[in-house]
């Protein structure tokens, strides 16, 4: 046996108790006459005596030989310390060691095993195996976990069915971002992985199993940006007989429980708003409400002035900074400067300070007069020692940049707690968007969302009005989880294939399979996606989804770890009858 | 709201409420006067009920134009049937319907939706969304996602940490089973899809996780026998600072709790034998124990009578098979010609009868006297009634076909039944085999098993004689997991690869990362994996493992109902640098 307690939970309790411990040496401290180690496992650390007076000199000397990460096993007897540590459940106690076993030794890791560590990301990701021991990364593996257990548990109890979809499915018109997969029984012939369980889902209600989950794995082969995987987890979800209501109410309860189970708070009932809303009070679809500073328009107010920047901008909106008005003139410029950067394309900012002592100072003096000013801080409801900043230009872009800068000032002035939670519902999404590029309207959400009935006759006249029965669900400024009302009638799938500039053979040839479930019966039904590791993440007080993958791929879709992917062998393509050439 | 009950809820202490409920049209009784429908989802089935007296003609007429499987919704009174049906639990009530809408229509489904269906496998394939609609398929997939939920809570409750392993991966040296993945970040690279997570779940405990476990999809690329799958899914499991008797002692009791939530029963100990044992008593390295007719070995006693088959053979052994003594001459013929087929291969079969009158009648009284045959039967332990059944020929071979016979008569006796479990733990394989195609040996594990301690002498001299510390749980006659004690020393794992043939150049490129993470202080582990489709099958007292899966592919590893794998654009191709050719 190699142990008889792990190392986190030996206290004053077991005094005396003879005892077996292993795991990995942490430290060493040697005195010469004296050495404590500090042996780690999963569970904890225990302090490890060896001396002079109560030790043999063998053994004391094999203690020497130790070096950090060897992995012992140890007996002796529990006793109590002197010096005690009450960070640690077993800070009171140590060990007397009678009997050391090197189990293995281990050479000097390429960075300490610490909860803050010398390793840089690129070695850490290399030798991933030793950044798990670290307590930070070990942590959040076992995060993930427990949430995943009462992410099923919740379902379960609630009459859902987890049942495991294909991975090797067809390719889809997407199909520039899925992974295809080579099939030797059938040369010629790709699988694809699936970039969701979408159409298999609604076939599972068309089958009759009413509500489905799964927690699962995805893929999508594009281009990474920082913070995407290839390879990503989901909790899909499906409901039959269902509208929209009850599948915000079901996932409410759901992230509620989470949260609860986090931070023991209730959340209460979530907020909800229109995507319409979401875009006017933040310029964006998934506005972080932990904090306020809400956009203002102020077409009304600022127009007309001569200032002809603002005459000329389609909207002029801006937010109330507050408590910031003492702000220099350094740290408005770093705004300024902020703004301007490529990323946010702002031309500039106006700023109006509603001043400690009752004076409106402004960088538009020239054009507006101290009750124009006065008009525009009432209406941002601004007080004594705010900061107003003012954006303007096309409506869409402004709103983007605006909330850029938001987000930004969230940061900077510490709004965005970690361990504060604020869920909200944002519903109403358009249904289709047009895509400059390709001319034509392209699915917001995916071509299986249902319009909202009192929309259908946009879809004749003029798609784009057309509003879905789409909804996400938005935490802290994260979209955390997506879903749709399905379309369940075979005509209007039609329809939304033709819209979405498939031809019939297309459509066909795609979703045949699921155009055909249609005609037997389908139920109404409507779903919904969580981003499972974004939403681990973001329950963490995190938002690095990295960091909660075991094995993550860096920006280049590679495992440094395994040094995957690679090439393979001649005679394996050659069975595939596939060849490797250069890019015409 | 389309529902305020399911169709499996309502009973006589609803009667005269005013419900709600949605579902498929079952079936239809058309009285002309009266109709019945009974109207079913995931649930149950609910009666409705219109009749010319209490329904208005338009509803009456509404009704009748309904079909089967069409999706309905209807609003009534519950009332009290007349003629009850104890067989379901709505069957004491009905529903007078008041309004009726109808959801979706429905063509005449290309086979009927009964728990006995007309439906042939290829038609139930092609529509599995029809095929899942009926119970015995539903109740399989309500019935893995209950075994997974309580795997998953059994080994949180023991402190396994579930951790999601990449899917994407790197090919290995059992290369050709590899599914690859093209990337098309990194031109002319694959990834591969994993065979099992295996080095991922070892890496994990060199990484201090301590106990790991994952239900996980595996991709295997290989001919695919019957009920065998490309994708499947393993409960894959890894310990620290374990041996193998920690390891048999959670998974002993992670199944016989699933045992004991579905058959109530308690299986207590689970029996173990060596893999010598089992191949001695059994023929077979995973015996169904739930019967006996264990093997008698014969040569002492059959030898040297001038009876040339058994004479020249290497082994004699039988079965007795209890109370079939009166077997006619047909019967037993029909025995003789099933392990005379090329499956079996048997070049014949001697039988012996210990008749009801006392007499011991046999094929070969010609070379044995009637003393020779009691000596004989005295050693099977039959008694009057049963009758022996006796094979000759190469020890492995023989055993191999008896084996089949005996497995053969255990169906055909009906000793095989459904409901009984007998689970039995096989230990002490053969470390490895010898391959006489390739001319070297094979890992019969894989190449991170451990040899037996006493047994690492072995490797030097005799590889083949190594037993290795690993161990199957077999369960009514299949092999439901299998695991085994790790290598965790570089040196020993270095000598493993050598006597699988690997160079080090290859067991570098495909390994390295492992042997790598060996020298960080790895710590003694073990594990196991189950075959979850299979024991899912198996504990559902059924060993069709297809049918416990959504989603199955054929025997082509084609799914027939979206049509994959199917072919890709040549842009697709392009953009991954491949072309697909005729086999060189």
């Amino acid at each position: 046996m190699f142990r008889t307690h792990t190392n986190g939970e030996l206290s004053l309790k077991n005094l005396n108790e003879e005892v077996t411990l292993s795991g990995w040496v942490q430290t060493i401290r040697d005195k010469g006459f004296m050495i404590w180690i500090d042996l780690r496992d999963r569970y904890g650390i225990t302090q490890l005596v060896f001396d002079e007076d109560r030790s043999s000199a063998e053994l004391l000397e094999q203690a020497k030989k130790l070096g950090r990460e060897f992995v012992i096993q140890i007996s002796g007897k529990v006793i109590e310390r002197t010096s005690k540590n009450p960070k640690i459940p077993t800070g009171e106690i140590e060990i007397l060691v009678a009997k050391l076993t090197l189990l293995n030794a281990s050479e000097l890791p390429p960075f300490t095993i610490e909860d803050e560590t010398d390793g840089g990301e690129e070695q850490r990701m290399k030798y991933r195996y030793l950044d798990i021991r670290r307590n930070p990364v070990k942590d959040k593996l076992i995060f993930r976990h427990k949430m995943a257990q009462k992410v099923r548990n919740y379902l379960s109890d609630k009459g859902f069915i987890e049942v495991e979809t294909p991975v090797l499915i067809k390719s889809t018109p997407e199909g520039a971002r899925d992974f295809v997969v080579p099939s030797r029984m059938n040369p010629g012939q790709f699988y694809a992985l699936p970039q969701s369980p979408q159409t298999f889902k609604q076939l599972l209600m068309i089958g009759g199993i009413d509500r489905y989950f799964q927690i699962v794995k995805c893929f999508r082969d594009e281009d990474l940006r920082a913070d995407r995987q290839p390879e990503f987890t989901q909790i899909d979800c499906e409901m039959a007989f269902v509208e929209q209501e009850d599948v915000l109410e079901i996932f409410e309860g759901m992230t509620a429980s989470l949260i609860h189970e986090i931070s023991g708070k209730e959340t209460g009932k979530f907020p909800r708003m229109t995507y319409d809303e979401a875009m006017k009070r933040y310029g964006n679809d998934k506005p972080d409400i932990r904090f306020g500073m809400e956009f203002v328009e102020l077409n009304e107010l600022v127009k007309g002035k001569d200032f002809k920047i603002f005459d000329d901008a389609e909207l002029v909106v801006g937010i109330n900074v507050e408590g910031c008005a003492e702000y220099t003139r350094k740290q408005i410029d770093a705004l300024i400067d902020w703004v301007k950067r490529p990323q946010i394309g702002a031309s500039g900012m106006i700023w109006i300070k509603f001043q400690n002592d009752g004076v409106i100072a402004s960088s538009v003096n020239k054009f507006y007069d101290e009750d124009s000013l006065k008009k525009i801080t009432e209406k941002f409801g601004a007080k004594e020692g705010d900061l107003m900043l003012l954006m303007s230009g096309e409506a869409n872009k402004v709103r983007t940049q605006l909330s850029a800068l938001r987000m930004e000032l969230g940061n900077q002035l510490g709004l965005r707690k970690g361990n504060e939670f604020s869920p909200l519902w944002v519903t109403d999404f358009p249904l289709l968007e047009w895509d400059e590029e390709t001319g034509r309207y392209h699915a917001m959400h995916h071509p299986f969302t249902s319009p909202k009935p009192d929309d259908i006759h946009w879809l004749e006249t003029d798609p784009g009005k057309a509003r879905a029965n789409a909804y996400d669900l938005v935490l802290n400024g994260n979209e955390i989880g997506g879903g749709s009302v399905r379309i369940y009638d075979k005509n209007l799938q039609s329809k939304m294939f033709q819209l979405l500039g498939f031809t019939q053979e297309e459509a066909e040839a795609q979703f045949g399979f699921l155009m055909n479930a249609f005609k037997y019966g389908a139920p109404p039904h409507a779903g919904l996606a969580f981003g499972f590791d974004r939403l681990v993440a973001i329950l963490d007080g995190n938002e690095v989804i990295r960091d909660y993958i075991a094995f993550p791929k860096n920006n280049s879709g590679r495992d440094v770890m395994i040094d995957a992917p690679s090439h393979i062998a001649d005679e394996q393509l050659d069975e595939l009858h596939l060849s490797v050439h250069e890019k015409k």
